[in-house]
């Protein structure tokens, strides 16, 4: 697979709200996750430590609607921007986010996510 | 200037189709400046160059309307998305461009220019 197909695939599935999926398929085993934000989740390496902020996410957000762009391709890195509707569930806020993800892709895996926040 | 301080003033010109000053003002000496297209225009290095190049964009093209969407930071980086209505003089062919350009900013500076297409 190319790096478009991959980043092809990976928005098809997110679009579908599969994110679980398109991280199993495509993290490299020591996948970098970075986000923009301080804390202890600022970086993140490893396929099961990924899953387990996504599992974290999932469990902690109610997604009302969202919408995926791209994906934009240079080389062996992608852009996808995502835009969603949302509700915290501990505080209770309703949020429209608007981020964009820059993935990096090596041997037809994903070596390093790195978020950036609107 | 923060990063986000850059890249809000850098949206701005942007916004107001000042790429030129947006350039001038924030580009180092040595930026190198990516596209995702082969050819002889991939990598240009310096700041002479990279503005010789987007001369050469605006020789060459009609912008109709614009839309700059932005920016998105994570921590020395930030994202830009740019939409175009534009015609190719050449060709004369109407095109909606949909790209993003990734700014990596060093001493208050960009160092590197990279841009992804949809």
């Amino acid at each position: 697979m190319t790096v478009q197909d991959i980043a092809n695939d990976l928005v098809a599935l997110c679009r579908a709200g599969d994110f679980d999926t398109a991280g199993q398929k495509y993290w490299a085993d020591d996948v970098l996750s970075v986000e923009a934000m301080p804390g202890d989740m600022a970086e993140i390496r490893g396929k099961d430590a990924v899953k387990g902020k996504g599992d974290w996410w999932a469990a902690n957000h109610e997604v009302h609607s969202s919408e995926v762009e791209g994906p934009y391709v240079n080389g062996d890195q992608f852009v996808v921007r995502f835009k969603m509707d949302l509700t915290q569930k501990a505080s209770g806020d309703r949020i429209q986010m608007d981020e964009v993800g820059l993935y990096t892709v090596k041997d037809g895996k994903i070596v390093e996510e790195r978020f950036f926040y609107a």
